[in-house]
């Protein structure tokens, strides 16, 4: 049972809400925690040098992609729309990567992001060709990276989808890298970087396994000055699950990278004049969910508990809406229940258990699910709850507020408000009016 | 193998894109299949009376709406603010049934949804209590409809979540009923409409056991005089899914209604005058995927095709952002190359087997998974495929739209687009630009 979540506490939570325009379902991100996850990251052991590329697709929110930007990060874009979305709030484009599955499917609008400056990695062989000839038209170093999927993914099981190996379809497979570096030869591109996030979880072996892949890919391409091996560093957000410790799984990391460094020059680097033989390799990552899940939360209310005989239900005023990772997932989410320590102590008291669910019409929204299993009901145990309680669902700074089922049932896009670490409030996202909702309608 | 969706053709197809503002994807709607569903609909078997009330949430487009309107259909909202959407564009109040998980936290808001003549069913002996209190600040008559969990659901498996049954938290569990009806009376509230959706699915037996269940609730409130089954009326998508037949399926519930009524009077609706013992109950049911969700589809573009030893993966421009469905359930969707008979005949055969998957940089955002099984990938045999194609995928009209992973990877809302019976396009809902999905954010 998580009583209290560590870095919020009910008057703060009652503030951030009249921050955030009085309601609740409402967003609340931690100035101080999203500062010192990406300080943990920052520590990441690399050979010669590192570069942390946000994954803003975890949360675009401008205020989270400002504060990243003045700690010294950079990012990594999933979409156009995610360049245009961090240029449109300060982040310069040279401080973008861009690695997608779909590029603009305008040309101009694809030339420009080249001309901006942002840093394009090709995640197919179409992708080089279709690079390849803006290339022509744009004055610009003719530079790119390439994604390979380096032929393993974080999961493993036949037939399902994965992140890399034969059933992933992200990126260039492997055993295409002599035609990847033709095509790109072709139309005068130079192959500076090397992608090949495969979600390589919090275990450091995991990690080494993914780099010496990256590097043997690598030797194939002589310009290569940098690899990005993406993120998938999992965090604990209730217990008993594994965190990612940085300074370990980089550890590994490192020390690949320096025996690289040391080899002599092989057939497929003749031409690389960096170092001795080898080459002094720059690092990528792309964090997501570290640098952000535990740093947010989604503060809720209690609307009504309902029994059966088997349960009570707790009923949140929020669901799938603001958070779909237990119904798409299963995923396991800390439920803070809000109030003053006296308040436990004396009335709430013995502990109970609940089902919470959300607010949709939705047999799925259910929000105490069993890990991995989306559908089948887990209890939590909790002091006594009552209607207009408030619950902080704890761990929702990553994949909540990007990726919900928005709109569903038609509730509008929650307000977010940012806890400073001067203990101030501020609002960085007003909650959706239904007119918006509705803006482009024709009827 | 779908070649071709049975409304739309290649060309129709170009025209709606232009319509719609030139870009993929792109929800079209056919309103010719919603209007055939919708009398199709008007079929089902009923003794006394029946109203078919549209489940919005399946697809709130205001176009939508307002066709079902005109074709004397009524509404059933799963929230206010569905109650608030459904009044914005032209649907009296009086045709609206509310019954929500969440009532509106603002007492002042629930009282104006009560004066508008809006029907209430409370789905919690809360609901009731604050119910009955607003009901004394207004002046209309004092009527609401309970919802109850009858005990059995459509599910059925031990700990899963469910509509109906010990594992669900929808409407008041059915043992309540004598202290739902006292509480009722406390606040002089007749109780005038029974609601017991258990997504009975597509089999008649199963129906006539949701009415027999409803019935047995009905006998202890003399003054019901409607009852309404709710939805659940499942469509078949693809080859092997079995439809829903209206006529078939309200067969054995007009019996049990017709026997209701001719039954003697009991203990319980002793005061009831209605008929001779028993009443002539009016049935009252909520299709949304029946209505909708064969007359929507998605066109999508191929915006590339990649290969691994294993599989070719057909990469759209569309995916969870637009229909999460395959990613949240394992549901199935045809896919339909468009394009002219003689280019398939001469160029494109022999079949193919592709792997289709979205745009988002999420390994689970798979359109051909198995069946109930989100992950696993599935291939489908087609034409050869070409970078530009068009995909539509079909089946789409329900759910689609109304939920999905909106703005996931920053991607804005698709517009919306409807296939007008004398063959003329009409947008219905503009593309959303990156403007309105940053609007509300403060930095």
């Amino acid at each position: 049972m998580d009583v209290q979540p560590f870095w919020l506490s009910e008057s703060q939570a009652r503030a951030c809400i009249q921050e955030g325009g009085g309601l609740t379902p409402l967003y609340v991100y931690s100035e101080s925690v999203l500062e010192s996850s990406a300080r943990e990251m920052m520590e990441f052991p690399a050979a010669y040098g590192l570069t942390i590329r946000y994954a803003m697709k975890a949360c675009p929110t401008a205020a989270v992609l400002r504060l990243f930007l003045s700690l010294g990060l950079s990012f990594d874009a999933s979409s156009s729309f995610e360049v245009h979305r961090a240029v449109a709030v300060g982040v310069p484009a040279s401080r973008i990567s861009l690695s997608t599955q779909e590029l603009p499917a305008d040309d101009a609008e694809l030339i420009r992001i080249i001309q901006s400056g942002v840093q394009i990695n090709a995640c197919s062989l179409r992708q080089i060709e279709r690079l390849g000839q803006l290339f022509l038209h744009c004055n610009v170093t003719r530079e790119i990276g390439l994604r390979f999927n380096p032929g393993v993914g974080s999961g493993g099981t036949a037939f399902k989808t994965n992140v890399g190996g034969p059933h992933s379809s992200f990126g260039i497979w492997y055993e295409f890298a002599p035609e990847a570096l033709l095509l790109a030869q072709s139309f005068g591109l130079r192959i500076v970087r090397l992608h090949t996030h495969i979600g390589s979880g919090s275990d450091p072996s995991v990690w080494q396994r993914a780099s010496e892949l990256s590097l043997a890919i690598v030797r194939q391409f002589s310009d290569v000055h940098t690899v990005n091996l993406g993120g998938g560093y999992k965090v604990s957000r209730v217990m008993g699950e594994k965190p990612s410790v940085p300074s370990l799984i980089g550890s590994p990391v490192r020390k690949s990278f320096e025996a690289f460094a040391s080899e002599p020059a092989g057939p497929y680097n003749a031409s690389d004049a960096s170092g001795g033989g080898g080459r002094k390799l720059k690092l990528e990552i792309e964090p997501g969910t570290f640098l952000v899940a535990n740093a947010g939360c989604i503060i809720s209310t209690v609307t009504d508990i309902v029994k059966t005989p088997l349960h009570s239900f707790v009923k949140l005023n929020t669901g799938m809406t603001e958070i779909l990772r237990p119904t798409l997932y299963g995923a396991q989410h800390p439920l803070h229940l809000l109030f003053t320590a006296q308040t436990i102590d004396q009335d709430r008291l013995p502990l109970q258990r609940y089902v919470f669910v959300g607010h949709c019409c939705e047999s799925g929204d259910l929000i105490s699910c069993a890990p991995g299993a989306p559908e089948t009901i887990v209890e939590r145990e909790m002091p006594r709850i009552e209607p207009g309680d408030l619950i902080a669902i704890g761990g929702a700074g990553a994949y909540c507020s990007s990726m919900s089922s928005k709109n569903y049932n038609s509730f509008p896009e929650a307000a977010e408000v940012m806890l400073m670490k001067d203990a101030s409030m501020q609002i960085i996202r007003r909650r959706q009016s239904l007119e918006q909702m509705m803006q482009n309608e024709v009827w």
